[in-house]
């Protein structure tokens, strides 16, 4: 499988900061194949006009379209996983602060990178390899957000006593955050972060929730940005 | 469009009974055909084959293969709404019982009846009359739960500040309950229905939540059945 993915550098963006989207143009094409007309409905033909190139060409780039499929959806949960860890190292080992942090990188993530993130739908057209390893990241994600939420539990700071459960209820309504963000809805990306910090601080338990944030620390941030309206145009 | 959705009449089965799909089998077909390969990489021939008719006989029954799409979804909608609809008339309009009945309803039907559920996916497939007419029930739900929340703030028995995200968030929430739900899991639909009120409660910021499920009125049923395993059999 090729890896025209996003690169990791010494100077990767802070977590929380978008620029426009950094891919071969060719897994751009392939992203907006897939979203319109779903993995399925999409061949390798099309891809093929779309980019502007002859089907050989995208041959020598890509196996097939699975091995586009399988870029694409890696390249999503490893950006998300990598934002979301650098966002709980920021934060620090406190639970709260940390759980916070993560929801909000995962959530501006979802908002940012829609075209991308709503590829999730397609993890079932997987081929079972690709599956398992895209599972295995996303496992992962679910895994760091776990240890922060049972920590919290076991300080008192949340109180769930299904944490697996709050935990998958949690990635569940972010990522549902890249069905329906619009960049030209009322709340920016940022906004929709915050708030979803708060529901999943009531998901979890958390008695600060109850009363609208009381209670909860401010987190520090590095350059606050404003985020910037989504470059990717997803249907 | 047709109309062989269920059967509304008067001895239609409680709100928490799920008996085997009742659909006509072309709907059933086809129901499998758009999970497994999505609508747009499913063709009518593909569909008639699966029942094995011809495909004019397919065109007798529905116009097109978007007459198909139209009626499953807003099949399942209806029926969920049903449901939903009569779980808050059993619980009355204390608004704690009320919400909490709902979101039982809401997950039990993602849960017996995940296969027409996940379509969700296809709404993106959906021609504008269609969906304008699928989004209107939609909303009808969305604003069912929401006046019931909003009834729940106004006498301090929920607390969230932001009760349309909570109740996107809860709904998103419990829709995700068709991807991920498997009948021969650890929990039976019952269990999972159960946790999410829970989950649920703690998003819209009932204090009980926060206790896990103190406070929380028991719920009388008429005749709570143990959920049987999902007939459908979805991929």
């Amino acid at each position: 499988m090729s890896t025209q993915s996003r690169q990791e550098t010494a100077d990767a963006p802070h977590w929380s900061a978008y620029g426009p989207l950094d891919l071969h143009p060719i897994l751009v094409h392939t992203m907006e194949a897939f979203n319109e007309h779903g993995y399925h409905g999409t061949s390798v033909r099309d891809i093929a006009g779309r980019v502007g190139v002859t089907v050989p060409a995208l041959y020598y780039h890509y196996e097939n379209k699975q091995a586009l499929l399988a870029t694409l959806l890696e390249t999503s949960m490893k950006d998300v996983l990598d934002r979301c860890r650098a966002a709980a190292a920021e934060a620090g080992d406190e639970p709260l602060p940390r759980f916070c942090a993560m929801v909000e990188s995962i959530v501006l993530y979802m908002a940012n990178r829609k075209g991308l993130a709503f590829l999730d739908t397609e993890i079932r057209s997987l081929e079972p390899g690709n599956r398992a390893r895209y599972v295995a990241l996303r496992d992962y994600l679910e895994h760091m957000l776990l240890d922060t939420v049972e920590a919290g539990i076991a300080r008192g700071v949340f109180t769930t006593p299904i944490p697996a459960d709050a935990v998958r209820a949690v990635l569940i309504m972010c990522q549902g955050v890249a069905n329906w963000y619009r960049a030209d809805g009322p709340l920016t990306a940022a906004q929709i972060a915050e708030r979803h910090v708060l529901l999943s601080l009531g998901t979890v338990g958390h008695p600060g929730a109850v009363d609208g944030l009381a209670g909860i620390p401010s987190r520090r941030r590095t350059a606050p940005p404003r985020q910037r309206p989504n470059p990717e145009g997803r249907p």
